[in-house]
């Protein structure tokens, strides 16, 4: 009888290949003209589900989503554990960068890696659910699941999920659930396997300071009439105290403190600050609020990020005006009981209330933003989780992780009413978000193995395995 | 015989069409990709100058600068009063701005306002030399000037006069002039005959704060790595104080307050601070350092101005990255005694000595800027001009006023040893550096005429008329 491992191996190279197709598709949501392409990318991965035999796949395109895909697979057995897996499709903007040293869109393999927008995230580890399940199959000798299994892979996640309640909605009971799978989140590293047991929810705005009604020369009126982009310039600095904790009114309701055992857990990820900011941050010192370490600023504590301004004259040489208009696109990473709803309002307000007489502010939100967060620790399926990745990675230690991006999860576990775990296999090397994104093949191919791992483990287990004993 | 007046109105419909011509150059001398413009904006000057008798003209383009109009007519009379006319040919941008409502190099005239970029600055009052110069000659009834008159028309103002100091060594001797003559300022107003007596200084710079090496995913880094462009923001913030007050350390070294005969001159001007704000201004409220008018703000107190600003994803919808860069266009207005090379080095040390660790700012000098100039009130050509312009305007009250833009007068005073004196019929409605600029054809007659006025004058008090007597 073939093993998990066994069957990943056999596929793994055809698998590649589809993956390496689909990362060809440009599907940045963010893109208006780029939306055609996020509907293709549904449709290539629709058929790609039907290939490998779901026996119902369905694009979702009523709603005013962006398309998603819908797959249901049913075990056979009614008393079968009902597994949810969701991800995305869509990727992040590759804006002309010229940074990119590959061209985004052509994906290419070099060295057993895999380069392209959404190679990572989150093209690769929704692609491993599809050899997964076959391997799932071919190990336990199988034509249908072991458990009854239900994916969800929306098409705007990277452009904040605005729609997901409308998805939910749309289909309804046929997302019941007894656990939810997430394959959106990485480990700790390639050395260190782990778990994602957090995110962090995100709220994101563009603001406009508005000046004159036209650009002023700035020798006739400069000095005497208010400059929009230097109050955009004071309204954003105001955002943070001198120490960088955010300096907005009411901001931190709802965060929590990170409890000891919290500490411990962070303390026990292997670690470098100075490797981590010189290697993945690309950066020259850390920064942060005081009192708190670099693991717990991004797993444990919100932020105010300015992501891009603009404004005024900014093409060759000086244009010497009083501009009439200056804008910033900011986003908000919530922790704990951070409410989305009531951070708008704060954030709204703060600008509305600290703007200089004459100028005039307007806030624009992207959507309602997401909450954060956090797996339960003592739920019988987050150990299963553990065991499927310690199963793909040979080892009894995976250990447990706050990552610090943002997703509809809340959402999906309020609306499903199960728990949920997350599985995937990024890393912090991969670049997602920025130019040369990338996915080590050998962990793509553990996150295959690791997938088939859970399904016959979640199945093991049965429903009243993933009962929680509480106390 | 005929007048100035009567010879400025039957030359002045030609005239407007040659005016036109010249507009509809886009001579931009920010953007290189204009620079060939700027070189044929210079010929089609200097062809309009021999065309109207200049014997010697020459476009100067051996030097680092982008092309300049030299040309000189001799009066005739080896004692005569010797006039340098000095004046810009090169544009402000008009770079693809939506509110331009007419093509800003397709001049057009309507209901007797000449609408396209240049044709008040500086243009507009440029040309006036050709058909003022004529005026002169025909209501003197002379075939040469009654001074001797050069003209020097640069063609980089508008970028800052970087090579002014280049122009003017290439040109040496040939520019030695009695009196020096700026035709790029303006009247009060359209009802207010006026002349500028001082204008600030300027410098200007780019300042970029560098972060990560790449994009970072700000849920994977945020809050944990400093982000450049909420340090652009904070630097920027810091350069002014809660009150409108300059805070960069050494910056007012050299400003001079206003004493009371500037604030008489300055309060006799029909100044109405609301209306200003809300029409030419085009603003809904005044701002500036406490303890000063609108008016002094502008024409006696130093500025910190941002023009532009850029970094990050500002495409469309949202990109949650911590960027790798912000950028900011700056610029300061200078006055008193105030030295652009101590401002220079006041504004870098400022913005490298408060910058957080782990970024890395630079300042990129346009230039080495411009000083501020002040007219001598008590000089005779002052008088001169005052006289000039009431003659055209029929009035015998000519205010004075200070400006608040910036050219390179200071320098030229310095290099040519004379006193200068302003005449120009700009206003504040012209919407010069903005879009929709334009210039009223019934002031720009106003200004032919008063050069054909000056020169009269000038010739009629001889050099020993123009020799300040002190005390």
């Amino acid at each position: 009888m073939t093993t998990e491992r066994e069957a990943v191996a056999v596929g793994f190279d055809e698998w590649v290949g589809t993956l390496s197709e689909w990362v060809a598709i440009p599907s940045v949501s963010a893109d208006p003209d780029r939306h055609a392409d996020v509907g293709a990318s549904a449709e290539f991965l629709a058929e790609s589900l039907r290939r490998t035999g779901f026996p119902e796949v369905e694009v979702q395109k009523s709603g005013p989503y962006q398309p998603a895909v819908f797959a249901h697979w049913p075990s056979g057995d009614p008393d079968a554990v009902r597994v949810l897996v969701y991800g995305h499709h869509d990727v992040q903007p590759a804006d002309g960068d010229q940074r990119w040293t590959r061209p985004p869109f052509r994906p290419q393999v070099i060295d057993d890696v895999l380069y392209g927008r959404g190679a990572s995230d989150d093209k690769g580890n929704i692609a491993a659910h599809l050899l997964g399940l076959t391997a799932h199959l071919q190990a336990t000798a199988r034509s249908a699941p072991a458990v009854d299994l239900t994916l969800l892979v929306e098409g705007e996640e990277e452009s904040g999920s605005p729609h997901i309640a409308d998805l939910l909605a749309d289909l309804g009971d046929k997302l019941a659930a007894d656990v939810i799978v997430v394959s959106d989140t990485g480990i700790f590293d390639a050395e260190t396997p782990s778990m994602c047991v957090g995110m962090r929810g995100l709220v994101a705005c563009e603001l406009q300071v508005h000046g004159p009604d036209v650009d002023l020369h700035s020798g006739v009126f400069g000095g005497a009439v208010p400059n929009p982009i230097t109050e955009l310039a004071r309204l954003l600095a105001a955002m943070h105290d001198d120490h960088g904790h955010i300096a907005i009114p009411g901001f931190y309701d709802g965060v929590i403190e990170p409890t000891e055992s919290d500490r411990q857990r962070t303390r026990a990820l292997p670690f470098d600050e100075h490797s981590w900011i010189t290697g993945p941050a690309a950066s020259r010192a850390a920064w942060g609020e005081p009192g708190y370490s670099a693991l717990e600023r991004i797993g444990s504590r919100p932020t105010a990020e300015i992501n891009g301004i603009y404004g005024g004259y900014t093409g060759p040489g000086s244009k010497t005006i009083v501009p009439t208009d200056g804008y910033a696109k900011l986003s908000f990473r919530l922790v704990g009981r951070q409410d989305p709803a009531a951070v708008r309002r704060a954030v709204t307000d703060f600008f509305a209330a600290g703007v200089t007489a004459g100028l005039t502010v307007e806030v624009t939100w992207e959507g309602n933003g997401v909450r954060p967060l956090y797996t339960d620790l003592d739920h019988p399926a987050t150990a299963a989780a553990q065991r499927a990745l310690g199963a793909a990675f040979d080892t009894g230690t995976v250990l447990l992780t706050r990552e610090g991006g943002s997703g509809p999860e809340a959402e999906l576990v309020e609306a499903i009413g199960a728990p949920m775990v997350f599985l995937g296999v990024m890393t912090q090397d991969d670049q997602i978000h920025a130019p040369n994104e990338h996915a080590p093949l050998p962990l793509l191919r553990k996150g295959c193995e690791a997938i088939a791992h859970l399904w016959r483990d979640l199945a093991g287990l049965g429903k009243q395995g993933l009962v929680k004993i509480d106390g």
